[in-house]
């Protein structure tokens, strides 16, 4: 099995390296007292230390389920299964689905390709398109597979949003065909402009929806969900319990306890989102002045904007800025058949301006070598 | 897939239960003061909140090293994978290994043996005696299957070790069959008596060394990891990237804050033997006293006292004790074939001598029904 150059590369960084390749969030936005805070109080318990409940802390899974019917997709508790950050959703579901067939986008989250292939999916893909996947495509792909995985709000990585009338058409496909759909939605809550509704939403009892508080809080808690109609999630209960016992305790009473006080999560979001469309902004100004030619569409929400570089091996180029202490990721590393060598996705939550302007610089004088 | 009788019964216990049931550690002795003073700490670093390396925190492998290290057993970081717990362990090692045969114990681990089973492994089972596994039995398997699990220090749940004697002949088989050894250890800190030498030191190149901080410490951190020759640990590596990403960060970062006091670590293990030791007693004074049929040998660490009520169907048994709060785990539950229904695992780590009493009695007075 092959590593993921992301995560590799993620070992060989140094504190001088601008690095505009993983999905980092920006640490200095992490909470860090409020998280702090909530640790102090629920170390006062030692259920917070002891083993707990497979399917999660009850109560944390009460509120996770509260945010999504404040948004009008009705969850209760028992929607929701906490998993081991949202990888582990993905790799709950492929494992209960292993040796079957799969419809993903190309191009697609990494994570999710490796996990397919770990659990012997057969994946087949369907293209992208501004607004969304090829909806001719998909019909055709779906009625074979019975199961999708998509990334419906500001993909990874083309920062791609599904348009409202190919999320109805989706919906409908899924529940015409009787298939099943693995909405992946880790980026969901970082949008500058509007928040889309969730596909899942449509057509709640087949679909799973998967969420994470590794973007918009803290990647290192671990903890990410899978929401599901309950006959969905019950024969997921038994491969969780297998696989580590249950996430995390301690992560989730710090989250819990954290998200007792709503109208701080809803602050953090909206700050987030306001230094994150900056940065996008500073990003993109930055890469019209010093990288004219690199063609890329100005993403609404999430943390990448992904291009073209006309003609220019971006998987070459990579390796000579490594050298440089400059990182980012080539395109190649996202295909799995028709692979584009001149792409490449940029993070721009990460770097200061004078990161940004100092690497895209360098890139610019490698590309000229 | 089933899940685990113990799971599930654990999500059915509440304040009033006695439960005589999982491995869980006493909660009153987790190291409750010194973990909240290191979770302060470590959150003013915001690095305990960013993403991790897969491999898992350098600053914790190298400390979990030089306990290995110190221990007469050489080791440096390169050697340890943290995982999400060693379930998770067990996990990424029969996945790797997945389709293959294994040699197991009879009784074992319920919680690998739904591993092994999840990963289509085909489990040839061999019988344990007072001083540890069948040789005879084990060379026959092992130079089948070429790869063992065996839990050599307080097995679970038998409670039985394994002599020096049959440690050294099952390294030698280990060796001469070039076969590789899984050994489980989460139990090998909480002895009573003396520390047993692991059969992975005298096998370095043959051999996975699980370890865990969950029954020293604190099961919800959900930290345990593989000790292994390099190049048995580096395949690995992509399935657990593939699996979670890497393993929480924050409770890495805590446990190497706490592990920097050492003497307070090795403080910390002394007395959870010393009370265990005593709780271990107590229970066993109770039994003979309460239920003077129960046979069994008394374990030299561990958590867990196994034997057997002569003619009792204890699976009945215990369907009739959970309606009057008391459990335990029938012995059924450890067995893949050759099933003995009238045996018993307690664990003595998480009751009061009260509860022991009380428990003990609902059990008497339940038989007699």
């Amino acid at each position: 099995m092959k590593r993921s150059f992301i995560r590799e590369i993620l070992e060989h960084t140094n504190n001088n390296t601008i690095s505009f390749a993983g999905g980092l969030p920006n640490a200095k936005l992490f909470p860090i007292e409020q998280l702090k805070k909530s640790a102090q109080v629920v170390l006062d318990d030692t259920s917070s230390l002891q083993y707990g409940n497979s399917t999660g802390y009850e109560k944390l899974k009460e509120k996770i389920a509260k945010l999504y019917s404040d948004d009008g997709f009705f969850t209760t508790s028992s929607n929701i299964l906490i998993t081991s950050g949202s990888q582990q959703a993905l790799d709950i579901i492929s494992r209960f689905n292993s040796n079957k067939n799969i419809t993903i986008e190309t191009l697609s989250y990494l994570g999710a390709m490796n996990v397919f292939n770990l659990n012997n999916m057969d994946i087949n893909t369907i293209n992208l398109q501004d607004d969304g996947c090829d909806i001719k495509q998909f019909k055709q792909s779906i009625s074979k597979t019975k199961l999708a995985y998509i990334i419906p709000d500001f993909q990874n990585p083309t920062g791609i949003s599904y348009s409202d009338k190919k999320r109805e058409q989706i919906a409908s496909i899924i529940k015409d065909t009787n298939s099943l759909v693995i909405e992946d939605s880790p980026y969901s809550e970082i949008y500058f402009e509007k928040k889309f509704e969730s596909i899942s939403q449509k057509i709640p009892k087949n679909s799973y929806h998967l969420g994470s508080f590794s973007k918009v809080l803290a990647p290192s808690l671990r903890i990410g969900w899978i929401r599901a109609d309950e006959k969905l999630l019950e024969p997921l209960i038994a491969y969780k319990e297998a696989m580590d016992l249950h996430t995390n305790g301690l992560s989730q009473f710090i989250l819990n306890n954290y998200l007792e006080d709503i109208n701080e999560f809803e602050n953090h979001k909206n700050k987030i989102r306001k230094i994150y469309s900056k940065k996008m902004q500073i990003f993109c100004n930055f890469l019209d002045e010093v990288l004219p030619q690199f063609e890329y569409i100005k993403p609404k929400g999430g943390m990448f904007v992904y291009g073209r570089l006309e003609g220019i091996n971006t998987k070459e180029l990579v390796n000579k800025c490594l050298k440089d202490d400059v990182l980012f990721v080539p395109g190649v590393e996202f295909y799995i058949n028709n692979i584009k060598e001149d792409e490449i996705r940029f993070n721009f939550t990460n770097s200061t301006p004078a990161q940004i302007f100092k690497g895209l610089n360098i890139i610019k004088s490698l590309i000229k070598e």
